[in-house]
């Protein structure tokens, strides 16, 4: 494909992106597609020929739109939305036309200053200090399992040189996300020894429980390294008690990492800035731009007051990538697992700068302010509970009923087409989530969700 | 920004992009920018209120242009190229335009199933088995360290539930990439318990001294895990045994990675098939079409043959995310630490078909012709040495003299914006690597560089 043939399949796609973000409701928000339906329908071998342009963008209109699940679709509200937007798909196109990897500072100054440029920015607008240092990583699992390897080089600094040898212990809540659970088994900590601290009536860590539970391992002979509160957990967006964290790791010289991934978002509106209250305490904390800050994915950021720690834990600098040392000269790869590098903050610079503040906090209070509206609704229903306190833009409810019940109006709303809901399991007891995060999403779709729900419950 | 402006903002960045794509070798390969001049240049605060396109994208051109090293242009030959083409920016901007996220496969079957298959296809391409399974992670760092992961799980499956205890120890070559090292840091294996066996005159890892280093460590106590050669290594591109090596794993029950990160592309040529030998007694092998399969960065392939070992390695499925069962219905997310998963292989389905498997193997074959014409000339040169056996499109050649004198000749050639060229250390001496694999690199950019660095040396 020449530049010239490039130019017209670009121009051909980017008027088909432009349709389909004019109205992505187009489509069913959930692909209707059996599983094994788009593997049965593709051939089982490559070609050995290449193949025109035009066939291969009709089998994409034919074959890969009906498996897609639309997360652009304004009726998506199932685990927390992941939206792009118009200078974040821009972001993308120029950052894979440039290709341009930053293995090193030399190899794409663009891509490691503008990494550090853009996650300054969005650390002044959440309230972080200075001092914090951040990396983009793909995923928030993967910056959580990079701040728990350095927790282990800050609390068990032996184990890098000879690998571990005491029972290493992480602590989180019973509803802490489950990548905390994953990252500490990636880097061997072992499974029995994360533990899952109670929460109280309202789904919030016990201090109290994560003190004795520390204790009791301490007696054991086990080293704890992390303490991981999370401020909007993903069932139901509790928010753990972050100061009393601090202060218990820091009486048994353990790392605090805080999960912000869904609800870090929410601190640029300076009425939400009480969120990141002793998070500036903390020693890491990651939040997700690919969630709630219409970046499409993937793009988290994972920030720390100690980045010389992250550093100790992962710099391995072989002689083939040795460059002269300028102390602005950044190697990101220092810091963590992978050694090539994306430009992703592309897009979240362009995101940053075409919407600034203002507009990206008005899209987070019209959010949060539907979703209020929507809980007052549910509360006043005979017929409906709110089952968690309503939090930032997520409502989880109950219809009065049996979890078949529930899970019955579930499967009737998502096989509308129009809305996608998910779940949670709360005191065992099965809930319906409605999360709300999609650039498309308007208050007429949140009150939609609310009609097909009474709907298919059989009530008004 | 709306829909409508999108389209003509598309239009604009298609356009640069072809121009770009038609000649990057208007731009110097490697970046001139002084470390922090790209930083020093941008406002140090995000805008309060939104900016214009045309403001933003003129920055681009203005500030970020001049901070990329171009990794397109045909006189990139440092590291291993990284080569972007049409069809991958085409792949990219419809992912990041329906931005769908294979968090679980009804979350996007297209993700789940499109990934099936187009790593199915490049398996057949390289001569892999049908039973190995493919999953695709941002870089082969990540995909190795997932790998030992599973290799732990294998031969000592008790540390996913109690942490490790006794330890536990990697093997690789010295010339093995800092990779292998860096995973073992992060699964906590310990820098001491990678054992980096010595290789033999063509930088071969040595099979005896493997077995060797296996027998010390089992009779310390250790449990050997696993075993890495590399086909196609960093510093020369030389092969490790890897059948003499599969052979060393079963006696001690261990694991066997092969890291074909650039060489495995080279399998989809019939004449090179070779080199897969044995490979398919493996446990698992990563390769990467984000090197020289044209792809953008990032898609690294990790195959296993046993994927229920990462399974058991890494599955942890909290009730939020369970779906009901359908053996079809393939959840990603349990054979790793992402959750989140963008739609890589949109990107690669396009490649294969719209070059079919004979260009692209033209294109890797015509790479390594070049480069074997060029090991002839710099060795029927009086001033010019090979450093190591030419292998695939890889040269490491030395100017005869000091290293002193190699380093000012790369120098001076990188210095010139027409040709980035790296350096390696072997058998402690400074040597020039000259490594082929970008789309726009013909002949005649490959006998450029060659002229450069001989007029760099001062010689004809």
């Amino acid at each position: 494909m020449s530049p010239e043939e490039f130019r017209k399949a670009g121009h051909q796609v980017v008027d088909w992106l432009a349709d389909y973000l004019a109205d992505p409701s187009k489509y069913p928000v959930l692909s209707r597609n059996r599983p094994g339906q788009l593997i049965d329908a593709l051939p089982s071998s490559a070609p050995e020929t290449g193949e025109a342009w035009s066939t291969i963008f009709a089998d994409f209109e034919r074959l890969i739109i009906p498996a897609v699940t639309h997360w652009n679709h304004p009726g998506f509200m199932a685990y927390f939305p992941t939206t792009s937007s118009p200078p974040g798909i821009l972001g993308e196109m120029l950052a894979a036309g440039l290709n341009t990897n930053g293995i090193l500072w030399k190899s794409s100054p663009a891509v490691t200053e503008l990494e550090q440029v853009s996650l300054g920015w969005l650390r002044q607008w959440i309230g972080l200090p200075d001092e914090w240092f951040g990396i983009i990583f793909d995923t928030a699992s993967t910056g959580t399992m990079h701040a728990l390897a350095a927790a282990r080089q800050f609390a068990a600094p032996e184990v890098r040189a000879t690998g571990q040898s005491v029972p290493l212990t992480v602590y989180c809540s019973e509803q802490a996300h489950s990548s905390v659970e994953k990252g500490a088994l990636a880097i061997g900590i072992g499974q029995s020894n994360v533990r899952k601290i109670p929460t109280d009536c309202v789904f919030r860590m016990d201090p109290a429980a994560l003190e004795r539970a520390i204790e009791e391992d301490v007696r054991a002979g086990k080293k704890p390294i992390a303490i991981v509160p999370t401020v909007g957990t993903t069932a139901t967006a509790s928010i753990d008690p972050v100061r009393a964290c601090r202060a218990i790791a820091d009486r048994y010289g353990a790392w605090l990492h805080v999960d912000l991934a869904y609800a870090g978002s929410a601190a640029i509106l300076p009425e939400y800035r009480w969120l990141m209250d002793g998070v500036e305490l903390a020693d890491s904390m990651v939040t997700n731009p690919h969630k709630w800050l219409i970046t499409p994915v993937d793009l988290s950021a994972t920030y720390t007051r100690r980045p010389e720690v992250f550093r100790a834990a992962f710099s391995l600098v072989p002689e083939y990538l040795r460059t002269a040392e300028d102390p602005r000269a950044l190697n990101y790869m220092e810091y963590g697992v992978p050694l090539g590098r994306r430009f992703r903050s592309l897009k979240l610079w362009f995101i940053l700068r075409t919407y600034g503040r203002e507009r990206l906090a008005a899209f987070i209070r019209d959010q949060i302010a539907w979703a209020q509206e929507l809980a007052k609704q549910i509360e006043e229903h005979p017929n409906f509970e709110i089952a968690a306190p309503q939090a930032f833009s997520l409502i989880c409810l109950r219809y009065k009923g049996s979890d078949d019940e529930n899970r019955a109006i579930l499967d009737r709303v998502n096989s509308t087409g129009e809305i996608f809901l998910s779940h949670a399991a709360l005191n065992g007891r099965y809930v319906i989530r409605i999360a709300i995060g999609n650039l498309g999403t308007g208050r007429r779709h949140v009150q939609r969700a609310w009609e097909l729900i009474r709907h298919a419950a059989g009530v008004r």
